[in-house]
């Protein structure tokens, strides 16, 4: 009896940011699993079983997971946005690596799906029309030195960079930390977006710059994207403004980053 | 008479990675615009008209398509993967910074969809687990000296990398180029992974490390994706191996890559 893992990107939180792969994923599972909030978005059916977990538990729910598929049943673990993007995946991976060897020749598939800096990029325009970062706040599981080092390399090189995990409650100065370190090597007017629960009914998205960033209210829903030097603001007439990277480097900019 | 601009990403070459929103807006357009090889995945549809376009054409084709809405026309302009990656979202963008003033008040919608990277990542596991870049390797639009600084900047700072545009017959010696200068600030076994054509029939995944990289077959269909220090191997007897980056940075692994 061989049961099988499949871990499932749902997008940010709406049915229509789910693709065809994931929405089939979901409804042949024997059993689901994930952070409540997110097993809520996936429509009920009869006769499957669901295991809700807390958001923070993910290497025991994890284990749970793999052990009901060992088991052999046809398990799905459920993720926001993508599964390989700060999600479940590596998650799974850890604790294959980890655990029992029956782990290691169970069926593993991941399912991918829109991850959050690719909806709120949507939603403006393209600020990540060109080279990017993508990078999470949290120094639970890195130390802030370490994050330190990453904002000053990704804005000297001229990445535009979209931040994970700005802020959470046991995280509360992190976020302005991080912007006071970019300003460092960016232009006060560096467009700066947050999006906020993109795709829900409470979707909430700004655009300011890098000089006013630190006052902006951002939260564990919140997915921030940094600009670079070429990012560019288009003013619309009745509508709201677009926020994109051009896709060309001309030589003259290039003297004046380096 | 207004008209609409939707930006559609297709996710790779396959139904099974289209969106439920993707869907709809294709079904629901009067005109479609793109390269050719990606409007042919858009299932025909009487009283639709089609305007496909070489590769390389964005320019033309995203003005094209933009006057077309300005008349009144719902159009769609298809990319693969998400439009906001290295695709035509920053294109439209650029056109409209540059064009009459009638084009700021059209009403346009960016609709993302899976890149590249996160459907390569989803096949071998979690290679993008953790904090990473997007770069791509074109030295068409930025000089290769700015391509050199951020593979630097990159590989030092600790990000893994993901490579769009590795090689085209245009640009034969880049993708070796970049390896070479990778190898500099990585150990000889940094897990490497090459998608070819993920999600097509053709499709191929090869696993190795940057020592062995150059000598990888890749072209315009490969995306790349560079580890880092942690990224990880699983073996798995009788199946292909799991690449995963861990979501922890231990104190010890910060002195070393300092």
């Amino acid at each position: 009896m061989t049961g099988r893992l499949t871990v499932v990107g749902l997008g940010p939180g709406d049915q229509r940011y789910l693709t065809a792969e994931a929405a089939a994923v979901l409804a042949d599972a024997h059993a689901l699993y994930g952070y409540g909030a997110y097993l809520d978005r996936v429509p009920a059916r009869a006769g499957q079983r669901r295991h809700p977990s807390d958001n923070r538990e993910e290497a025991a729910r994890a284990a749970e997971a793999l052990h009901d598929a060992a088991q052999g049943a046809s398990v799905a673990v459920v993720s926001g946005g993508d599964p390989g993007v700060f999600a479940m995946a590596a998650a799974i991976c850890e604790q294959i690596a980890s655990g029992p060897d029956s782990w290691r020749t169970l069926e593993i598939v991941f399912v991918p799906g829109i991850t959050a800096m690719l909806a709120v990029a949507a939603r403006i325009g393209a600020p990540l029309g060109h080279d990017f970062c993508t990078l999470s706040l949290s120094d639970n599981l890195k130390p802030w030195p370490v994050i330190e080092r990453r904002l000053d390399a990704a804005a000297q090189a001229g990445f535009a960079i979209a931040l994970y995990n700005p802020v959470s409650r046991a995280r509360p100065w992190q976020f302005a930390a991080a912007v006071e370190r970019l300003r460092r090597h960016l232009p006060a007017t560096t467009p700066v977006i947050f999006g906020r629960a993109v795709g829900r009914p409470d979707e909430r998205l700004t655009v300011t710059t890098i000089e006013a960033a630190a006052n902006e209210a951002a939260d564990m829903a919140t997915l921030v994207i940094v600009g670079t030097r070429e990012t560019r603001v288009i003013a619309r007439p009745g509508r709201s403004p677009l926020v994109y990277t051009p896709r060309a480097i001309p030589p003259a900019v290039v003297e004046v980053s380096a």
